[in-house]
This record gives structure tokens, sequence and C-alpha cells, in this order.
């Protein structure tokens, strides 16, 4: 019961994915979506790739390894297959634009002559709406990567869509200020697929919703149009904000080349502590008091159960127990701040507070910034461990906070009522985990199972068993992560059938063809 | 050069109207809009109300107070005519429903038998949205009042959308929250009206646009389907963000009927300084030294020139001069966080460095909760000052901060050529003042005009004028107040018209009769 002033962690750098490099998660190979999910069939009255459109597109782009085909089927194959390796597609050409110049006169043919188009950032995507589902054309916006502009005074960034996330973010650093988003992914991720998908990740909770710091984008709609949709103030109020409509679009209404987005300053102080709790309940309370003490300074409020520490703990080298006291959950709390001081002095009042009354059972608090970065190395490494364990069911949830974590002992119980979970911590079933971490300032769950592989029966047993769950405590069957392919046949769950209808009108408005990321998003 | 500790501000209230009290703005008449404005000519195909439409209304809405017609002239006369007294209509009939159903079954029946509808929240809009212009019947949402739901984990309150906005938070205050949002009008201005017109005000320097606080809604389409947009969870990313669109959407799409918003916690310790600054450029270094020391606790930053405190004083009973040093720019500087001790030291680190280097003239800080009301009562009494000057030309605009004041002086020279203005500061000329203030830390100018009265050549030399320089300085022509009527002709100043196609076919989605607020936010 006492407050560690160190945390026993090793020198670790931040967990970032560098572009493309995607992690060994299994050997096994990845089963193509359309033999796993036969039931999703070609679309016959897309037009199937000819040597003419190649001719084509290799015109239209300029830069000389601007279209990839299948003269060479490696360099295809990471476009083709998800992070997950849940998902593989079998495009036939990844076309890399340079300009919205070149990804108009792409889009305008493919919409004359009908070809799939499937819109790629970086590809990391967790719900399969990245990569075809059967020969639609890869665009990847990996050359549209420059920062356009940033001013200092409003500090707005303008920057090309393809640009990754961490290298925006040290763009801004030696400007004084931080990107308004960060998430696991950030080496690998790209702003367009942050916008695409409306992430959200570890500073939402204080830097808000991407619908309120994106500013304006420009984006190239299915026929070609090049659209600026708004300008690069903070303030607009002429017309419908028609941008808010392509965040969390996932490449179905256009593609998104250019974004305008609000960076705030980069805090001068920051702060973790890792604090151990002995039940759910006590995580809220935990967090109903940060969120009132801290207030402006909290700026990241994670937790994570015991096995997933177990996990990291395995997997990832160096990661030691943050404190020896045994607890069934962990949370994580950043603040961020301009003086240090009195940062210090909130956060210590704070921890007292929850040490003397019992909330918390122990604690650490990092000393310095490696050990900050150790600390954020164990959340950030969650998602890397499991997917090292063999085969995921990742579900990216919104549940009420109350709710949050009954979802997952609902789902473990559920899966030892058929016989596919031991309950009793050995991993002996199929599933051998059923973990929850996430970001539970903002009410998100990532509820992860781990098996020996992907098996039918097991993802029978989840779905749609887990919507029924979510739906009926009030939640959302995607918090952050969006619907791709994996719970596109699922959104009944959170939308009513007006709503759906209302979705289809705005996707005939924006891509009456339907050549942008068939297959996805819509219930069929 | 000296900062004053204590502030020479006598005790006020702060500035708010009470529900449908309209100040006496000027005694002139208000000329209907129908005659101001002879080319926008009454939509022949809409419907004219007859005693049927009134019997039918009258049963559908159950209350006794609940349908307002012309057999009460007195009565039907505020819901006529805006808070500028610029604009008038002639409807015949308001509609007050007390629940979504009674809103459905109104709307359905309006949209087969194609009679005009305008919504009416608070009627404190600025650019004649919220009234007739021809006939059109008037929904006012004055008795959809109720608050719903607040839940103190997660911050989310549900309420109608007619709920008036300082109602809201002082209840939220009673639980230690706050408003995301606060205007001058909040005492007239309703929820739904805020979240249809994307309201910005006083605090959205410091918690974002309501694009980002609002977490869904319930909405009535022209057709009477009653649609919930979204779940009141933090986040929910399954489909489009339709809310999105209802946000500044004017009444144009539907009828808002309640509306899901996160509150922040209330914060402990408010601070309030007004500095006087000898140039505008001195006001933007000002600014970009508050957001890098202030950094998380500056809530506001507010700035007005001194004609705007001028006429304040001369206005407001009981108001003088801040401080005795003449200076042109004056800036209001709120600071908002959760350790007073803390707040303070920041502050007076940071006034003390801007008085040293010289950033400022002069200042002062509020010593208690009253001074705190006083500066602020200065702030936002500005508005009304100018309207008991007689007529008012009310423009908000978004520029980039380097060039907002030259708007400005822009204006003031453009006036000065055609004659009807004297840069002497006499106030001789027809135009007797061209003001600028607003909330600077966001870019948002309000340029305001007084004259005697209204009149067309006075309108012609200041539009299109004024908004082809914001176009050139690459700003919007409408900030925060909207299109309207006011401004709809000049949409492409902003927007092009690949855009303005988008949103006729968002119209067509959402009321493809057009029954919805006709004649307003769409160019001709
Ligand atoms: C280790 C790890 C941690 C993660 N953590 C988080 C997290 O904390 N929060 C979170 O929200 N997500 C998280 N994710 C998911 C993922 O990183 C995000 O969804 C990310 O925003 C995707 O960006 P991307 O560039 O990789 O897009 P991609 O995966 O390439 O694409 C995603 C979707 O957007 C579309 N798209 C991409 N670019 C464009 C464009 N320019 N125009 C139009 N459509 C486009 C694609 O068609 C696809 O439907 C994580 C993923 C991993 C692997
Ligand atoms: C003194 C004063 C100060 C102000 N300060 C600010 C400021 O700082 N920032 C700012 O942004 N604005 C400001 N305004 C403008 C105005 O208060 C805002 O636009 C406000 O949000 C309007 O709310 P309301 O309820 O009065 O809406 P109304 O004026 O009744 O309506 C405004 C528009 O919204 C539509 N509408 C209203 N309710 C609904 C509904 N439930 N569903 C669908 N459509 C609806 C109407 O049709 C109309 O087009 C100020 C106004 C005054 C008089």
């Amino acid at each position: 019961m006492l407050l560690r002033s160190a945390c026993r962690i090793p020198k670790l750098g931040r967990f970032g994915l560098t572009p493309n490099r995607s992690i060994s998660l299994s050997t096994q190979a990845v089963i193509p979506t359309a033999t796993r999910y036969p039931h999703i069939i070609r679309d016959a009255s897309f037009k199937e790739i000819e040597e003419k459109d190649i001719a084509f597109f290799r015109n239209a782009i300029k830069s000389p390894a601007g279209v990839i085909t299948s003269e060479a089927p490696d360099e295809l194959e990471p476009f083709n297959q998800d992070w997950m390796r849940r998902f593989k597609g079998r495009c036939s050409a990844v076309l890399r634009p340079t300009n919205s110049a070149e990804v108009s006169a792409v889009l305008k043919y493919c919409n004359e002559n009908r070809i799939a188009v499937v819109p790629q950032g970086g590809n990391t995507g967790l719900v399969g709406g990245s990569v075809p589902v059967h020969d639609e054309i890869v665009l990847s916006l990996q050359n549209m990567n420059k920062i356009r502009e940033f001013d200092p005074i409003s500090g707005v960034l303008t920057c090309d869509a393809g640009c990754v996330l961490e290298v925006l973010d040290n763009h801004l650093e030696k400007q004084g200020f931080i990107m308004p988003l960060d998430l696991g992914a950030k080496g690998s991720c790209q702003i367009g697929g942050n916008v695409a998908t409306n992430a959200g990740g570890l500073r939402l909770l204080r830097y808000g919703s991407l619908h309120g710091t994106v500013l304006s984008m420009e984006v190239v709609l299915a026929d070609g149009r090049i659209v600026e949709l708004g300008k690069p103030l903070r303030k607009d109020n002429t017309g419908f904000d028609l941008k808010q409509l392509f965040i969390g679009s996932e490449g179905t209404l256009g593609i998104i080349t250019s974004v305008s987005i609000l960076a705030p300053r980069r805090p001068k102080a920051v702060n973790v502590a890792m604090l151990g709790v002995s039940s759910f309940e006590g995580v809220q309370e935990l967090f109903k008091y940060a969120k009132s003490e801290l207030n402006e300074i909290l700026s990241a409020y994670e937790f994570f159960d015991r096995t997933c520490l177990k996990l990291v703990k395995h997997h990832i080298p160096g990661i030691r127990e943050p404190f020896e006291t045994d607890v069934p959950f962990y949370v994580l709390i950043e603040t961020s701040g301009s003086n240090k001081d009195h940062d210090d002095e909130k956060l210590s009042a704070f921890l007292d507070h929850v040490m003397t009354e019992g909330l918390v059972e122990d604690g650490a608090l990092a000393q310095d910034t490696t050990q900050v970065a150790g600390m954020w190395n164990i959340r950030e490494t969650i998602t890397e461990s499991l997917a090292k364990e063999g085969g995921n069911y990742k579900y990216d949830l919104s549940v009420p906070v109350p709710k949050l974590y009954s979802v997952v002992e609902e789902m473990q119980e559920r899966l030892a009522s058929v016989g596919l979970f031991a309950k009793d911590g050995s991993a002996s079933g199929r599933v051998k985990h059923v973990v929850g971490f996430g970001h539970m300032g903002d009410g998100n769950l990532h509820l992860n199972l781990t098996s020996t592989g992907w098996s039918k029966d097991i993802e029978k047993a989840i779905e749609p068993f887990l919507y029924e769950v979510v739906q009926r405590h009030g939640g959302s069957i995607s918090a952050e992560h969006g619907l791709g392919l994996m719970k596109a046949p699922y959104l009944r769950y959170s939308k009513s059938d007006d709503f759906i209808d209302l979705m289809k009108s705005m996707k005939m408005v924006f891509d009456p063809k339907g050549i942008m990321n068939p297959y996805k998003y819509f219930p069929s």
C-alpha cells in the first residue's frame, strides 16, 4: 500500500511501427477473404483490369514506381493483406499517385469504366477496410506525403493525406506543437487514414475527436471532381459541414487528399503514473476523482486487465511488473500541462488521496522520460503481444462506463458455456485468453480473444452474441476502428433502418456508381 | 505602465436576455422583409394556410397554447420579427409542440400539403434565419424544454432542443459541470438553436466547437420520420456521422428535437484580466504568448476596439473605463482551471512578463467574482450598445488572425471614400461607427456598423465589397452566425459551385419538397 516513486521498467523506446514493417504476427498463411467468406460474392458489374487499363494508369501517374502490377507479386502482397492477417484480397494493380490531379484522373477513369477502388493509407486498419475483398485496385496515398503549411499563430497544419502521423507529430514538436491524436500505429498510419476512420486513440480524452480538430480537407470524388471541403479556419459557418461526412467514411465516399488540422501547443510537462485497482468499480471511482482533481491536465486514462500485463511481460523483451501487489486492473494516468511544478503538485495531491483512501492497491509514478516511455510501452504493446499469441479476434466497442468490463465477463461466460474457454486462467481451451483494455476515459473497450488460429465456430460463438450484449447495454459495436468488412453486417445493432437508408442516400450522392471500397461499411 | 490590481468596474450582473424579452433596440417600425427585399418572391407552390389546416394543428398539438394564430396578432408579432429588427415575416400560425411525436405529426402534414415551415428556437439568430420571409408557419421549440438525463461519470447531458442555454448551464453548475458553450444571448437562445446555427461563442477557444461536443441528437425529418442520429456515447464509429450535417443546418434539413452533449467539469477557479494594447500587431503577439504560457487554462481571448468601449460606456449604466491609459485595443483574457493558486501564479507570471516587456500599455486584473462579471459585462454588452445606436449592420467574419483588423480599416476607408463615414471619429457621416470586436482567439471578427436607420445605399456600399475583402484574405463570410437570409446570396464568396451542388443534393435527401426554412441558406 505504498506509492512507489520509481517504476521498475527498463529503458525501452515507445512502440511505433515503421512504415510497411508488418510485425510477424503468425506464420500461418492468410486465408483469402473470398475463401473465408464465400458469401461475399464479387460484383460482376465491376470491370476486370486489362492491359489497356494498366497502360492508362501508367500514363496518368508520372512517378516511376507509381503503378505496381502482378508482374511484381511480392510487391503487391503487402497491399492485399491486412495488419491482423485476417483479410486478404487479390488486386493486380496498386496505384501510388503523387498529387490530387493524378488521383482525379485515375478516379475519373475508374468511374467511367466501373473499376472498383480501395483507398489505402498505412494499412493499419483493424476491420478489414483497407484491403481489397476481390480484385479491386488499391489506390495508396503513400507517395502523397508533403507537409504543405504550418501556422504557429493559429496552430493550423495543412498536409497531404499520405503523411505518416508520427512524422507530423515530430514536425510539430520542433515548433512547440503536438498532433491532437496519437495511437500505437503512429509510425505507419497516415493522417488521411486517421481521418477516414475517425481514429480516436490516446489523446482524445484531452483534445477531443477529429470532428472537432479537422478544419478542412481536399477530397477527390468518385467522378474525379476535386472539391475543397471548407477552409483552414477555426470557424466557418457557411453551409453544411460536408467534410464531417468524410471523417469516418472509410474510403466509401471518395479519396481524402489533404487535411487541415488544429494542433494544440505541446505541453511542457508530462507525468505518468500506473495504478493497481482491486475492482472495476474502483477503476470507475478513480476515474471520477481523476477528472475532478486533474481536470484540465488529465490527458489519458487507460486501463487493462491482469491478463494483458501477463501477455506483455511474456512477449515483449524486458518488460516487468510495474509493482508487486497482485491486482486485477491497471490504470495508466497521464497528465500534460504547461508548468511542471503545478502538475507535480496536483498529481501528488491526487495520488496521496487515492492511496490514503484505499482507492488503489499500489502504484508507481514515472520519474523521468524513460520511465514515462516505459509505462506507455506496457499499454501500447498489448496489441502486439496479443498478436504474438496466434489468431486474434479484436473487438473495439463503446460501452457506458459502468457496464464496460461486464462485457468482457459476459463473453468469458459465454465461451466457457460452449466449451471453448477455461475460466480458471489455465488457457487450456481453444480460446486461450479473453481480455479487456482500452481508453476507459472515453468508454472505449478493446475486447480481444486469442486462439491458435481463426476458426468459423469460434467466430460464430462470438458474433453476433457480443453485439447483442453491447446493444443491450446501450453501447456501440464500433467505438473507433470503424466498420470495414468485419462489422458491416452487424451495423443494425447500432443504427436504425432509417439511419441506414440515409447512409445509402449519402453514398448515392458522392459515389453513385458504387466504385469506392465496395462490399464494406453497408450491411447487405 | 502599471498593472492595476483592482478593476474599477461597478457591480453588475452578467448580461443575459430573459426568454422573449427583446431589448428595445429602436423605435423605428420594422420593414417587412418582402417589402425590403422585393426580389425574394413567394414560392407560389407553397400552400396558404386555411382554417382546416389550423384545425389539424390544433388537433395534433395537445397543449392549450400550442397553436397561436392571427386571432392573436400581438402574440404572433414576436415570432415574426428577428432580434436585429431587420427582418419581418407575416406568418399566421405559430405551432408549439411539446414532444417529438407532435413535431412528427405536424411535419408529415406540412410535407404532404406543401406548407412551408420555419423552425424557431430563442429567435436570437443574427442572420434572419429564424423568422418567416413570407407566410411560412413557425414551429417554435419553446414548449420542448425538458432536461432528460445527466450522467456525472461521463458528463453527458441529454435534453429537449428547446431548453434555454442558461437554464442548462445552471442545472450543470449544481453538479460541478459546465456547458461547453456560452454566449451573450444565453438567457434566450436554445440548445437546439445553438446546434442548428453551430454557435461558437465565448468558450470555443477552450472546449472546442459543437462538432466535437455534440454526441447525438434526435431529429424529425421533413416527412415526419423521427430519427436518432447517433447515441450519447463519446465514441461511435458506425457509419456516416449524419448528426454533423444538422450542426449548422439552420433549420433547412429538419427539426432537432433533442441533443446529447458532452459537458466538461466546471473549473474551480476563474480569473479575468483586461489589457490595453497599442496596436493590432501587439494584440497578436499577446495572443501567441498567452497561448504558450497559459495554454490549458486559457479559456477566452476576446478583443474590442476603443469605439466599442466608448459606446458601452455611453449606453450601459454604470460602466466606466477599466483603466485610464488611452489605447486603441482592449483584450479580455480569462483563465479557468482546477487550482486557484496555480492559476494565479501562471497568470501573474504572464502579466508580469507582458507588462515588463511593454507588450501591453495598461491592464487590470479582476479581484473577485463581481469584478470578473463586470469585465465580462463590458465585452458582452457591446452588441446591446451598438443596437441602441439605431440601425445596425452586423457582420460576423472569419479572417486569418494577421489580417483580422485590417478588414475593419478597409471597410472604414471604403465608406469614407463614398462619403458615408467620417474617419475623424466625429460620427458625423450617415454611417456613424465602424467597429471591430470578437473572439480573436478563433480568428473571429464581429464587424459592426451603426447608422440612423437601414438604407439600401449603405447596404450596397458594404455588400458585396466586404465579402470580396474577406475572400481575398482567405477568410469566411460567416464565422459563427450562419447564412440565414442575409448571407445566402453571398455563399459563393466562401464556397465553390461543386460544394454548393453537393449542399443541394443533401437538401434533396432530407427535404425533397423543400418545405424546411425556404428562401434561405442557398444562393439563388
Ligand atoms: C498497433 C495498432 C494500434 C492501433 N491503435 C488505435 C487506436 O488507439 N485508435 C484507433 O482509432 N485506431 C487504432 N488502430 C487502428 C488504425 O491504426 C487506425 O484505424 C488508423 O486510423 C488507420 O490509418 P491508416 O492510414 O493505416 O488507414 P488504412 O488502414 O490504410 O485504411 C483504413 C480505412 O480508411 C480508408 N482510407 C485510408 N486512407 C484514405 C484516404 N486518404 N482517403 C479515403 N479513405 C482512406 C481505407 O479505405 C480504409 O477503409 C490501431 C492499429 C494498430 C495496428
Ligand atoms: C446578444 C447576442 C449575442 C450573441 N452572441 C453570439 C456568439 O457569441 N456566438 C454565436 O455563435 N452566436 C451569437 N449570437 C447569435 C445567436 O444567439 C445564436 O445563433 C444562437 O445559437 C441562436 O439560437 P436560438 O435558439 O435563438 O435560434 P433561433 O434564432 O431561433 O434560430 C436560428 C436558426 O436555427 C434554426 N433553428 C432553431 N432551432 C432549431 C431546431 N430545434 N431545429 C432546427 N432548426 C432550428 C432556425 O430556423 C434558424 O435558422 C448572439 C446573439 C445575440 C442576440
